[in-house]
């Protein structure tokens, strides 16, 4: 038998902590849901073959499946899934002919990459991402609606200050084709590395790929631009590139930055750094930083693709946005920053006077529970002292003492104990249900 | 590039169908806190060692897992798991130094087996556990708790009428004991085959492998006795065996029973045929059947073990019990035995009147929105006939048209429509979320 001992990059909460993804998950269904998307899961695993065609150097990241007592031909065919788009994409295809177009389904599930583990980088991590897809044609609405989402998420959960950074691949492809340089898409993979190697890096790669000194610079100039509200224009024009997929590309930020301005003010940017490094983008793009951890690159984001989902005949654009739920919650308790007022969903714990006096105890707990309280019944009928010191070890903030007509009810942090009907009994709403604080 | 095509063992629900496991598991999780037990996941491979080392013929069904590119030695060495008892047996070793017992924690999540597929049977599927664990010794009362769980779970969600069936191995143990069969735990795996090949194959399989006519007929016998109180006892001391591990067997089976007949009645008999096939089982065990739908098998089950997590100096008894949320809904569904009231969360779909005044519908969306009614803002605006049929073939129950102070929202299934003002307006409460509903 192996030992006993955490696997790198499979991280597991304590009870506490998933009480904190628990709720994080719970706000971000509830937004998604306010927001009229609708709930689907894929299986966990796709062909190798989908999953290779995707992506740069994507498999390099694919864990293969087989049976392990060896099994058929198709086993061997399978890996875990990297992302929820890929398999989504796949979704869209194979059920065209039942959903209902525009299709708006969110996703919450886990995901799986083989690469080495570091700090905020999983193994097995868990995603939540929405995504709109059209049939032919995608309305740009909805490259706005995006953001207003995301940020209506992490304005309900304690992550913090963050900002929605959006920019869009046909402004910076229109910026690069003007200025004459010829392998835009790998322009866009170098400027993409802006955070992570600094500017004069970016430059120096630029000019070994082709670029001139004076072009480099100018991918620099434009990448530092950055506005809350439509400046990035005047900005970008100052540069003096002329180009119609430029003009077609600062069109389309100029609306979504408009959008958020009226419905998300100070939540979204123009950031004309963003690239993204997936291919498969072609409109708008989106990454999330949280503000004071911009070390922690991006934990939130996605973009507008027209192409990932086509049978040959019939195109399925679509744009869609990923918040990487595991990244930010790993960084946030890593921290300490997030914390659950309790361990355990109980908000009341039933004391046992005696052993053959369970059967009361209980009958007050399926009252509790009748009203929808979470509780728990003693485990042993200790003398009382220790089944509070039970009680507050988990933080369960009651403990019923039962009696002849219902018992009494203690709060154990102020001490107070009143005498209660288990039948009409609430606790504060306050403590029905473990909170999240930030530290 | 692969065929877009279903994987045989890897279900997908439309999203309809999303909505009426989305509930189920709802449900379960909301029972589940009720009673005190707090969330927990693993991750969602172990060493293959540790899957191999529990239950029968384990490793047949286990999926490996290894990186596609090559890679470490570790990467071979683990598999999917395939329940999440094993896993969880870990965890409480793993952690045990800083979780409080009696550990409670229910978890809810994927597993993989490597099976043939057929109805009702899946290579991914989603289980919901409960498990109660202790240091050292384990309550009996637990054990009477379970059951109690499970059927608040089946009573709050319409699966239909089910019967919870228990044993208790140590009856069963005593009673091959005292009947003088030698191999006990064979005679168990034999008899827990009932179901599937008839008394008369059991009987055979018994006297191959070494019973005499007469035991086989007593096993057969004490199979067959079921009932929702005490009356079992009667019929146990009628076949005349004595041994006091039966009697052991028969004081703990009671126990059970009787406080499911305080607390849950007509849901919790006493099955004397239920075996549970895996080995580390000591104590109770349960079997739960969709009464009607008895041929399916059971949906849900558990049971005591004493000897799953031990790291050798210290044993972890537990009890827990296990619902087969993907087998239960795979059947339901596929019988078109449950429905959702609509295929989308939205309650309201939020008319456009004019492209350019989207925005005035976004608005309104946002007031909805804020007071916890999901909804959609239209994707085109189209004529509003053309908007209605969009929220009607989603089932969308109400559609509003903005207008100067508010405008107006119309239930299309009765066509009433009436001014309303955004910021106060509620639909019904049966209106707020989809409903399931058993055909």
């Amino acid at each position: 038998m192996s030992k006993v001992a955490p696997i790198s990059g499979f991280p597991e909460f304590s009870p506490a902590e998933r009480l904190v993804e628990q709720r994080f998950l719970d706000v971000i269904r509830e937004t998604f849901e306010l927001h009229g998307f609708g709930s689907i899961e894929t299986r966990s695993i796709e062909p190798i073959s989908r999953l290779t065609s995707q992506g740069e150097d994507a498999d390099k990241e694919i864990y293969a499946i087989s049976r392990l007592a060896g099994g058929g031909r198709d086993d061997s065919r399978w890996g875990l899934h990297f992302d929820l788009t890929v398999p989504f994409a796949r979704y869209v295809l194979e059920n065209a002919g039942t959903l209902d177009f525009p299709f708006r389904r969110y996703q919450i599930q886990k995901a799986w990459r083989g690469e080495r583990p570091q700090e905020g980088r999983y193994r097995e991590f868990t995603q939540a991402d929405i995504d709109v897809v059209d049939v032919g044609t995608l309305a740009p609405h909805f490259e706005a609606e995006m953001p207003l989402v995301i940020a209506d998420v992490f304005a309900r959960f304690p992550v913090g200050d963050f900002v929605i950074q959006v920019n869009n691949r046909r402004l910076a492809n229109g910026f690069y084709t003007g200025l004459g340089i010829a392998d835009v898409a790998g322009t866009l993979r170098i400027v993409d590395k802006l955070d992570k190697i600094g500017p004069d890096a970016v430059a120096d790669l630029l000019v070994e790929s082709g670029a001139t000194r004076a072009q480099a610079q100018a991918c620099l100039d434009l990448a530092a631009i950055r506005s809350f509200d439509l400046r990035f224009i005047d900005e970008v024009r100052a540069l003096g590139v002329t180009n119609p997929e430029l003009d077609a590309g600062i069109e389309a930020l100029a609306a979504v930055i408009e959008t958020a301005a009226a419905h998300a003010p100070g939540r979204v940017a123009a950031a004309l750094k963003v690239a993204r490094g997936l291919d498969y983008y072609t409109g708008t793009v989106y990454e999330t930083q949280l503000v004071g951890h911009e070390d922690w690159g991006a934990v939130c984001s996605g973009g507008r693709y027209d192409a990932l989902a086509s049978d040959g005949r019939t195109t399925y654009p679509g744009v869609g946005i990923s918040i990487g739920v595991t990244r930010i919650l790993g960084l946030l308790l890593g921290q300490g920053l997030l914390r659950a007022s309790r361990s355990t969903p109980a908000a009341v714990l039933v004391a046992v006077s005696a052993e053959e006096d369970r059967a009361a105890s209980t009958a007050i707990a399926t009252a509790l529970r009748g009203n929808g309280i979470p509780c728990e019944v003693a485990p042993r009928a200790d003398r009382f002292g220790k089944q509070i010191r039970y009680a507050d070890r988990r933080g369960i903030p009651f403990v019923w003492f039962p009696g002849p007509e219902g018992g009494e009810v203690k709060d154990i942090r102020s001490g107070e104990q009143v005498p209660a009907d288990p039948s009409v009994w609430r606790p504060p709403a306050a403590d029905l249900h473990p909170t999240i604080t930030r530290a």
